[in-house]
């Protein structure tokens, strides 16, 4: 199979990136100290066009060169902010009526895959329902947290609820950005699937 | 919603991963050049339990600090084997029975996300049925490739397909971490979600 070259994968520019419809997803990183990090969820969230990356606490900004080794000029094309702490950026998205999801394990979280039929009995609703029937709602925020804390607990209280990726081995957790990753890519395929148009 | 402490979430040991049943899965780095990225996938294959990482070329091997700084011990709970060549690993791969796909853009490439009822128009099945039913095959294996110039043409070629992560961004690809994460999860999200008992 022969391998596209660059120019046939279509790839929008950053001005038609800015006009270009959004995955109605906030993706907020709650005092992530690595830059790789960082720069790889901003690659990320441009490659699944998502709305805006929040920025909190110690989370480094662009610009900023060891962000844009990863992120590799993906930083120009999403959309963020800074705040000062999540709890802030958590007050701003309700304000903004997003449903606001911590990545997180925790008691009575909604666990990966989540379809649109199966409603979460903590939400009423399929967290990907929030994405694609998003008449009342925003859509949807996702916090995730600090490379070896998580996201503290006074951010996960504040939030509608937890998603938690199912995990089968000996570590703890997932790296964050590969959390991230998964998480964006399992909203992206319902709201991409469901509308085959937005891809054009 | 409170926090689950490490305790309550019931990771195995090394010992009992060891024994326990594996995602039959292979995930191949064709010339991953950073460890930082190495020591990541190790961490991902762990979450999901895969079954082995081949390490081809340049990509580093364990024991190395650089992986262990992101794998943190992963590297000693999947099992992995070293190749000179990605085609060496192809060729044992094939003697072994797997189906193998390297995860790129190109022509003909099944894109994610894949059901089990949606067979591929290339290879009669879904990606995921290889890894569901594998009475005549082993399982399925991925071959991801250098951060900048991905997996080889000819490396392509002795593939079976293709497997491709739809992307709408500016950028033309995403971190090779990232993307073995997404990868990984379509899969592991069939397996354990059709065999919960699998989990326990």
């Amino acid at each position: 199979m022969r391998k596209l070259n660059i120019l046939e994968m279509n790839r929008l520019t950053v001005d038609e990136f800015h006009e270009a419809e959004k995955l109605p997803l906030v993706v907020v990183l709650d005092d992530v100290r690595s830059l790789y990090n960082v720069g790889s969820v901003f690659r990320t969230c441009d490659a699944f066009r998502v709305e805006a990356v929040y920025l909190c606490g110690i989370t480094a900004t662009p610009p900023h060169n060891e962000i844009h080794k990863t992120a590799l000029g993906a930083e120009d094309s999403v959309a963020w902010r800074y705040f000062k702490t999540a709890d802030e950026a958590v007050a701003e998205l309700k304000r903004q009526h997003f449903t606001i999801y911590a990545v997180e394990q925790a008691e009575g979280s909604v666990k990966l895959p989540f379809s649109i039929e199966n409603p979460s009995s903590k939400l009423e609703k399929s967290p990907a329902s929030f994405i694609l029937h998003s008449s009342s709602k925003k859509g949807v925020a996702l916090v995730l947290g600090h490379e070896v804390k998580g996201v503290s607990q006074s951010v996960v209280d504040a939030c509608d609820g937890c998603l938690e990726i199912p995990q089968f081995g000996t570590k703890h957790s997932l790296n964050v950005s590969v959390a991230a990753g998964i998480v964006i890519w399992e909203f992206a395929r319902h709201f991409y699937g469901q509308n085959p148009e937005k891809i054009d």
